[in-house]
């Protein structure tokens, strides 16, 4: 299969997530960087461009105006990686679009509902991909899981206890650097701090993996660390359209807890816990309370989720695959639409509608919490 | 030290709590069982009397009865432990307190809040002592956070995340035997199941461990498993007086808990992390993000818990020993009360205060449940 | 059922070992300390009586006395307990043994073969009962693996990882209190110090886990600690009678580890792991690799391994539970023989055989380091 | 920096190994494939070289022909990747050496100690790099564990306990794919199958951490599933020239365990576990038995070590990241070579000369055995 050719917005120097995304394509080697506009900076931009072995004349100045460039070209990129702060994820998904190329965009979607609206919309009417990279769904274990639960294993679900705390923003007059910042500024994200950072993953994770579908929910919102504007800790209890219920927690000064998303679901047939501090691993427990460990790559594995793996079990594979993984459904369906073989099914990772579902979550639980922690409607 | 006499009150065939009490007494040695009324039922009375070598003459077939018996004999028994279901304990801790004898009652205390009122006023008045059995909070990792946080190392407490899921209760059609039967029966268990059951312990749990005071609460009481009529899943958002907040889960469908009491104390200095079942185990996090993990018997342990244990560290010691402690404190209260030198921090048991304040906790929880899960003081 | 009554050398102030039985024997209430010789000093002995509740008259002033007094009441006790060190084992056993009463003796057995093949003589020429109390072989969970394996269900086992590790004698110029100090004087101990405390523990957990026999073993025991005069590190390559092998390790020095003695089975059918200080659980892995976690209490627990509990799954039962159940099938043994009923398959504890084995492991063992670490047939 | 260019003997279809190197060193992007002899067979060679795009005249026949041809170009290749057989890593490095190119070879590096020395006298002598792939010890904490010890914060090592079991050639009649059988036959592996495959792992992540050198070792190799003509369990009991012991196992037919290589150092100031299926963390017990759980990316990892990271803590990095890291260290000295600045204290990866140990280890393993497991000097 020939490389497929792809661009980047964002990813400049000091960039954590640009580089994770590059490397995580790398692994698999299904798609080459040959584009970027990689910092609002000319000459960082350029930079970055000469570091990744970019051709000058496809290092881009601004997103709109690569947008229309590599529409252009009969060479141009088949796909976009959008990596800038949340608050321009939006104006940069929207030119891609509109140029008609596919788009992969880190979390949140964006920032508002309209938006988020407005990007479902135009990738559905444009027939274009749009990935959202909630990494952590990436992992085999938790595609296991969504198998396993999709086919009735666990039987009707009860309840999902599921939670993201972090410690890295416990310091009063700290701000975790470059990353913390803007994160906790309300001009650069949205209003919202942790809830958009990681209460966001929660409610991905539990849709993805359990298939739920959110009724109603109640959010308490705090501010907590002195000096913070925004929230650091939040708590949502959540019903799902089928009467099952939830609690989510995600905090970001629970020292001790470095990036420690866990989902619990408890069903009439038993129980699963997934960790992805220990993402090689589930723990699966039967009806009759038999606690099961199965590990990637172990036998008992769905047969689907395994195939994602790429080494033997007890050869941990970790972050970076879990979103080589996203990458390679991605890139498979681009490559499917390209020689006319792709189906819907064929979707295996995030779309743009599920990251509109996060946007929609964020803002049903800042009116929850505005409005004294009461019940709305999702 | 000469042995208490004691007597007790329910523990016939087929109870396991009081023949655990019983148990966990004679770890210690320091109290011996002379007396009883241990079932409604006279003959099963009499044969549990005789199984435990109990002299005839002090087998009662009523509560009422022993109590006034008791009370009169030179010999009398110097505390009574009460074990029957909850709805009897308030009758039956009040007969024996109007004797002026000292009372050990199981938890919950009581089924009203006016009972609880009741029954610390009595304690209090007739200047009796009052253990009330959360046994979870005798073992010497509970003591050491305790007296941690009380010395102020962990900083101002800025969240708490505490829960006990059980799952032998999952299963439809199926009441989990004798015990079951009762905690669903709203006859017997007072209108409250599960947050009587197993929210009282993380009540008390949190508020032994951190000393904060609950402030107001939202809970939201589920009753799931088709064929329950009261709460087996409960969720409690709690706010405390100097403004930390908390969420409290307890269920009885989660299937794989055995007995999965745990509280996760966040504050500004560190974290720590307790469970229930590693009870010989803390995990406590300092602020610049150090996982230490102590065990009983190591050094580290505060001095004052430290004390409590009866073996050397890697020989686990368990639930009765948990008991045993609380047993320890309140009977060195009674011998220290008895010849005149008993002052009022030598008590290092729950008293009926903690008691009645779970008692509260229970009916405002019943309260914001019933008005749709709004906010409600304590 | 009456209880026994019971008599007990060693045990004065300051033993802890002493001190451990009696909790654990009163866990049950299956049998009363009536007598004993708890020092060698008299006025230690009487006061540790007194504080026990013992009758003057039964304080004896050495253990020959006592066990010819004992023998000649009417209400003599059923049997005794020996909690003496080591170098006493043979001399006190001996003597109560030709007195006709039953012992219960504290591990290791005694010093020498000569000693070991004496009691087990004496033993079975009189037709007593005698425990060899290593505790460990008294879990729930160690009782599950045996019943498991007993019935062929790992298939024949391959090889055996076992070890004992613990941490508290690591430090130079320091003794670990009395408890260390005769464990590593050569006079006290009988000329073995780690392998007679740490290692027979694990010689007696391998055999009767999995009932194989050693034929021939391979030790290397060094002395490592500056100041060490014996034995502080033990390594020992075994190999059983039906082809088996295994590895044992033992060590006074490996800081971290309170008393951590575990069990590593591999057979042809899966595996099983099992850790002392996480005595309520056992893993089991099965022949396509599933690995499933099991509690005591657990449904899946052998039944015959299960009737020991005396809590719920979750509820921990730790050291003494493990030590009580010991007393609870020699004793249940005891009153088999006062009623007619008994026969030796009632037996589920460690006899005097098992003790003589340690005696005979320790002793090849120090043969094979002798010799500069060969082979030694056992 | 410029990307150098590499190529590869070894890695055509289905092999595992190939593929995996690609991949970790993908993540860096730090050197490209540019040419290969991927397969004995021309027709396999030549289109797993179009999958990966490799030109067709870098495509060579045989490893000799390739040596030649690219030491001739002006651009020819800065190194070589061998991941044949084991049997075949002698002749090819050999010649790559001899045409003057650097060289990385997985382990074991060779079959015979002749011919470890030649290669490391070659590249010696030659002044080429020379990387042995033993990928563990590339992991971050691994590398903290390194630097820690050799500051002397352990103190004196006392006892190493190390051990690599698996469980996948568990199964009489199986023989676990192409990978087992090739391990399993004594043509290919080199009259050594376990100690070969995961043995020299064990020895190259102790002398790698600790710095310790083996004086001495007593091997028992044993052939335990039916069917089996090599070792495929085996003990090794190792004293160090400082006088330090360890004791080394390795198994392929511990059910349950998947990859579990793990090593416990225990010193005078404290002890160490590291255990590679959970790489990205680190016990670490101090001298008063405090015991510290550190992740990579947490404060307190030797910043050397933590240097490596390319992820925040909590993100999972894997076995590809470990063996990127110690490409990343070999590449780094290529690029220091041909700029003139390298310096020996660079080399932070493991070289021909420890591969040469692990060879010599395993002929003293088997010298030691054959002669009914006696002390065998290294």
């Amino acid at each position: 299969m020939k490389k497929l050719n792809y661009g980047m917005v964002g990813g400049g120097p000091g960039s954590f997530i640009g580089d994770a995304h590059r490397r995580s394509i790398n692994i698999d080697s299904m798609a080459q960087l040959v584009a970027g506009s990689f910092s609002r900076t000319w000459e960082k931009c350029r930079q970055t461009g000469a570091d990744l072995g970019i051709a000058e004349d496809r290092c881009y100045a601004n997103f709109e105006e690569m947008a229309k460039a590599e529409a252009a070209r009969a060479d141009g990129i088949d796909f976009v990686v959008v990596v800038t702060p949340n608050v321009s994820h939006y104006p940069v998904c929207k030119a891609f679009l509109e140029a008609g190329i596919n788009v992969a965009c880190d979390k949140p979607l964006c920032l508002t509902v309209e938006q988020a609206d407005e990007l479902c919309e135009l990738a559905d009417s444009k027939e274009l991909l749009f990935l959202v990279t909630y990494t952590y769904m990436g992992h085999v274990t938790a595609k296991h899981i969504r198998q396993f639960i999709k086919e009735g294993k666990l039987g009707k679900i009860r309840t999902v206890m599921a939670e993201y705390p972090q410690g890295w923003l416990a310091y009063e007059g700290e701000w975790g650097g470059k990353q913390g910042e803007w994160r906790c500024d309300p001009e650069q994200s949205g209003g919202v701090n942790c809830l958009g950072d990681l209460g966001t993953h929660v409610e991905n994770a539990v849709s993805t993996l359990t298939g739920l579908k959110i009724k109603r929910l109640l959010a308490k919102m705090d501010v907590v660390v002195p000096g913070r504007v925004l929230d650091d800790n939040d708590v949502v209890l959540v019903e799902f359209e089928d009467g099952a219920t939830g609690c989510y927690w995600a905090s970001q000064f629970a020292i001790g807890h470095d990036n420690s998303l866990s989902v619990r679901i408890y069903g009439e047939n038993g129980s699963i816990i997934w960790k992805q501090e220990e993402c090689e691993k589930v723990i699966m427990i039967s009806r009759d309370g038999t606690i099961v460990e199965r590990h990637r790559g172990n036998a008992g594995i769905e047969p689907k989720a395994a195939a994602y793996g790429r080494l033997p079990s007890g050869h941990t594979e970790g972050w970076l695959e879990a979103m080589g993984n996203l990458y390679r459904s991605f890139i498979t369906c681009i490559n499917a639409k390209k020689d006319g073989t792709f189906t819907p099914d064929m979707i295996d990772y995030p779309t743009v509608h599920d990251g509109a579902e996060g946007i929609r979550f964020v803002h049903a639980c800042l009116k929850s919490n505005e409005q004294g922690n009461v019940w709305v409607d999702m």
